[in-house]
């Protein structure tokens, strides 16, 4: 048995290796890639996504795992062995009902559609991107064809995303969600609305990505094993367990976007930086679910980047960055990074809104995917469900439809794990509150040391050996759960809008 | 016949994509990697190189050339397709002849070499080095003998570099040269030496940046299909036609090493930029040859670069930059970047003694594989061949034997293309010139369009469909050959020095 895993660990980790070549392809073309680049781009990602295809789909591999799925029944169903089989036979199960010429057809048309959709946002026209996204709506319908047993045909491209979760057990969270969020903010409306104007004027940007810079330098953002560039849309990508890049963007008259961005992005990092090195290249060195990498990204962002501990540290650190931030006092601005208003652009909205927008997103892709909605309604959909979910319209689609990235990279079924990841970041910090009484404190002195001990042994080291519900379950003692998230809104804005 | 052609092309695309993503692990390395992610990164190379080298040899790729090497007879020999048969038969020959396990172990020992060298130079100490070095030797030395037809076993490294050219040929060049080159400089040092000085002064870094930017966008860089960053060792490297990098580095105290080097790397990016999209992907996108190569860096860094038109035209522009080169004449500076001293280090040498530095190398590479010449007395051979050629003595060996990359990289025959390169420039001028009667005036109002549509038409569309022989043959009517370089050296100084 030992040679057979030593067998599979070693073409596993030219998969690995595939794979991080294709993110380094990837990254370049988002940080570094001239813009002619794209189409000779795709065919080198088309080139990476077959080979990890032809690996991953492969007879010798059908055979390997055939014959060690027996064996790894006999050993302990939670040892490093025993998941690397199982996690490994279910990737193959999924790859093999995939052409190969599919997933060849993918990478080109979505390395082509990016860089279209970059276009269509900068020149505000759906129609530059809406042929690419017809093709990418119609190539995931194919996939989710491809597994006739799913419950749902969403299940199948979600799974992708959240592994083993359910379109159905999705909606059944959101909708437990959905009133509480929508009464929270009613509440707050009624209240008198906090001032931000301060975050609204011009700061350096070099200052900006300095002060950033010292933030995750503290949080622990190890340099040597990482770095950070510009990108028009921030995204963490890692290459290795000793090469992982995030990235940011700098708005030149608006603080928010480069502060909670770069600590977002640094989250995401910090998982990545810290799978166990003894899972490394086996393919159990990624992530769990792309919930739970966002449960890390919002941890750093939300739980400790917009909490009074964290600016009780921080604030005089960045009024010396910004001397007009001088006669702003620290509760001020506490309640100004909170404010709580319903607005257009997802990646910017307050902790209180956002699911919403997560929510539309969700409704639209089931519908596309069912084929109830077409790209050319999509704009007009758009704007009337953002009227009835956060009452706003949004005055151009590059307001609306035209605002996320995810699409033209060909992911339908991402956007919920944004959604789940707050939840799950709510009930992880309740359980590490627990476990370190004196965390609050310790973020008022500017230490995270703590707090990054206990996510890394919760759950960075495990990497991808545990399905998302099954380790929020282990860590937490529940599965995903929207009771934690709520009692926190509900808290911190019950403080700062006095409710 | 179409169909197996296509069928060709379609192995050879894939074969061009990994390399071109091999390309990118590498600048990538160079440019942007964190320190700690070297480990991972030789896993990702190794395995292209793997991949790769499974294409080039694969039974496929045998039985499919023996099928068409028939074919191709019957076309025109000079048409892409009977090039590109030929050219790819010609590789999977040599691929075929070298064992996978040695191709493993030169990758082994070189990764090893070069992190040896880097610390024998630091060190100052050969005896770090020289192991490593020996082990590259024998494994050159057994490279060659696979290919016993050769007349001489230094023409199988050099066809590595320089397709179908001899040694012999090489040294016949070489021997014309020498003579020549060495009273040139015997001249010019009996005459008072110009002043540079000026050279060596602070300039700020950014506005050198924006200068050298300025220049090579004149020159038709095209920044929608590259970019330029900062690396310690420049290089030129593409990945596709639409997607050509050039790298600099900036001396804070010193102007040339940002000019003369962002100059010559865009001559290469100009080449890369310049093949017939009809040979994109097929394996004729590449370069005749490394001394092809050179000639067109060459060319911009100093038959353009170090020109008085080009300082007529751009002069002013750079005292705009520097201010503190006002009291400094037009003449003056033209004199001081052309300033002739034999001196200690290779890519630091002036026109009239650089060639020299190259003939030193081949001589002793030469040895080397005859097993004439041992390592362990390589320094003190290195010496006196510099106190002959050169009249001086390296003071250590970090100023002489150590100082090039290229040996602990395992390249053996590579030094020669430097001076063929320079010899070819003075070729391709003296044709340029006669069917662009005005070019000098043109220079003279920083117009380069026709010297950019000269070479594109000349040289760079054919790609690496002709041997460089045969190409340098066909734009200028002989081969290459040293009488226009060295009437071009001594026309220019003759005037700089009053010779």
């Amino acid at each position: 048995m030992e040679q057979k895993l030593t067998q599979l660990k070693t073409m596993l980790a030219d998969i690995v290796d595939l794979g991080r070549i294709g993110g380094l392809l990837g990254w370049d073309q988002q940080v570094n890639m001239p813009p002619e680049g794209a189409e000779d781009r795709g065919h080198q990602q088309a080139l990476i996504g077959r080979l990890v295809h032809e690996r991953q789909t492969s007879p010798e591999m059908g055979k390997l795992l055939e014959e060690l799925k027996p064996l790894a029944a006999t050993l302990d169903p939670d040892s490093d062995d025993a998941r690397l089989v199982k996690n490994t036979a279910k990737g193959y199960d999924k790859a093999l009902r995939i052409p190969t010429h599919l997933i060849e057809e993918f990478a080109r048309v979505t390395t082509v559609a990016n860089m279209a959709w970059v276009e269509a946002r900068q020149k505000n026209d759906f129609s530059l991107f809406s042929p690419h996204l017809e093709k990418i709506v119609a190539l995931n319908q194919q996939f989710a064809s491809f597994f006739p047993e799913m419950d749902h045909p969403y299940d199948a491209l979600l799974d992708g995303f959240e592994s083993g979760m359910k379109t159905a057990d999705v909606k059944t969270i959101f909708d437990t969600l959905r009133p509480q969020q929508v009464a929270l903010i009613q509440a707050i409306r009624s209240r008198p609305q906090v001032d931000d104007s301060f975050l609204h004027q011009p700061f350096d940007e070099q200052k900006q990505w300095d002060f950033g810079v010292e933030v995750i330098t503290r949080f622990g953002f190890d340099w040597k094993r990482g770095r950070q560039d510009k990108a028009p849309h921030p995204f963490t990508i890692g290459f290795g367990l000793k090469d992982v890049r995030i990235t940011t963007r700098i708005a030149p008259d608006f603080l928010n976007s480069m502060l909670f961005g770069t600590m977002h992005e640094c989250g995401h990092a910090l998982y990545d930086l810290g799978h166990a090195p003894e899972l490394d290249r086996t393919g159990l060195d990624g992530a769990s679910s792309f919930g739970i990498h966002e449960s890390q990204s919002r941890t750093w962002e939300n739980l400790v980047g917009r909490s009074l501990p964290f600016w009780q540290f921080f604030y005089p650190r960045l009024q010396q960055y910004f001397p007009q931030l001088a006669s702003v006092s620290l509760d001020n601005f506490y309640k100004g990074i909170n404010k709580v208003q319903p607005s257009l652009i997802r990646v910017e909205a307050d902790e209180a809104t956002y699911n919403l927008h997560i929510m539309l997103r969700l409704e639209i892709e089931i519908a596309l995917i069912e084929g109830k909605l077409s790209v050319k309604d999509l704009p007009d959909y758009w704007n009337t469900k953002m009227q009835e979910y956060l009452g706003l319209t949004p005055p151009n689609n590059a307001l609306g439809v035209l605002q996320d990235v995810h699409w033209s990279y060909g992911n339908i079924g991402y956007f919920s794990t944004y959604a789940l990841g707050n939840l799950i970041s709510a009930q992880l910090w309740e359980k590490a509150s627990q476990d370190i009484p004196d965390l609050s404190e310790q973020i008022r002195r500017g230490e995270f040391g703590a707090l990054l001990a206990w996510h890394r042994e919760k759950i960075h080291r495990h990497g991808s050996k545990f399905e998302p519900q099954e380790l929020v379950l282990m860590v937490t003692g529940s599965k995903i759960d929207p009771a934690p998230y709520m009692t926190y809104l509900k808290q911190k804005y019950s403080e700062i809008y006095g409710l």
